[in-house]
């Protein structure tokens, strides 16, 4: 049974995860919501860098600046 | 209940956005609309680079530029 | 009320502009016309990089090399 | 006979793959599932880069940002 | 009456324009044909880079490599 | 009589290729298999930077990474 | 009268020409097909940077790193 990336996102809705950006920002939020084209909502967001943690609230990320997306809590069931 | 990116962009219509994008300007303004490109119109918009700040007043972005988009006032709903 | 990118661009038309580009030039110039791509035509162009200023007459812009665009007159009605 | 990226993706399901992405890190993992963009999940991801290796778990990951997917054990068929 | 980037292209058939390319070379000559990509043929083109020119003759390129186009004789017409 | 970039690479199946990347990796390999967006399937692979070889089995790899292919042996009917 | 760039494309099959990639190589060799995205066939290929000359023989190109293509005995007709 194959798991698409697709159904994995839809599952991950409302965990937090981590988002890898191109521009190597790291972002870690409640996934509120996603589209076809991997466009992310991100609730209670926080950003990462080598130097600094920031608190961004709520975020709307386009998808084509997003490379990979890790859920820590692997299950992938809504909690 | 999912609360997907274009749903999201559209209920913070009239409120201050920030904007991050590729080239590391980040850009405040009131968003006064987008489209499904995600291309958006800000007014009263401040640019923000690591040395200086300056006012550019309306501006359109064209969408494949924007990394991201933070609403600090976090609720989304037009005040 | 919105008010799209589309919709202002086309408002915009007669007036002068800034174009930012990906290469980080500058461009001002009377906008002439727009497409769905972004493409764009300026008239009576000055150029201005870091250390000069070049009159280019008239200029046709590729979209995708456009970063943003700012109308420092923001009323957005032709004069 | 031919064999194309397409079906040797799907016969690669449930094994271990190793992505070499735009940004240069390694991801080895379990490949979970594909789809038509080449976005990808892996389970159990080994993230190494130059200096270290870090266990993230299950991973998406953009088909955009994938160079080139490499499976150790050639036979592509599932175990 | 707006004047469309189309439109303008099509009417810059037979005059000589400038080519600011993504790569940074310049490239001047006389415009024989564009298609809906801003593919573009040349004729009689010099290349300019910071350091020296060189004639190129006959030359294709690739509208995704085109940054800008200026047209110094602004009328449009051809001649 | 043309003969097609599609043409071509069809024939080249069950052929040893070397391929150009863009992050400038060298993969030497028997070509198995191509799809429509030149996504390529090589067995056997060799790896080649400036620094060393290394060898990698089977690989997928994204067409939109791939600058050229080259066969050497240029006849390109199968063996 | 307009020629575009697939007519000239066509009418310089057979001929000699010089390519210049986006990773600044540039590649000559007869030009033995073309498709819509530009993607293209070269045989007798001579590759040259900065430092050597290679012979690659036959060569197929993905069009998107393609920034233009000089056809030197302009005439543009098969010899």
């Amino acid at each position: 049974m194959t798991d698409g990336p697709t159904q994995l996102l839809e599952r991950l809705v409302q965990q937090r995860v981590t988002l890898t950006l191109k521009d190597a920002r790291l972002l870690t939020g409640k996934l509120l919501g996603v589209d076809d084209h991997m466009n992310l909502v991100l609730d209670d967001t926080e950003e990462t860098t080598t130097e600094i943690t920031r608190h961004l609230g709520k975020v709307v990320l386009r998808g084509s600046n997003v490379v990979s997306l890790n859920a820590p809590k692997a299950g992938g069931r809504p909690t």
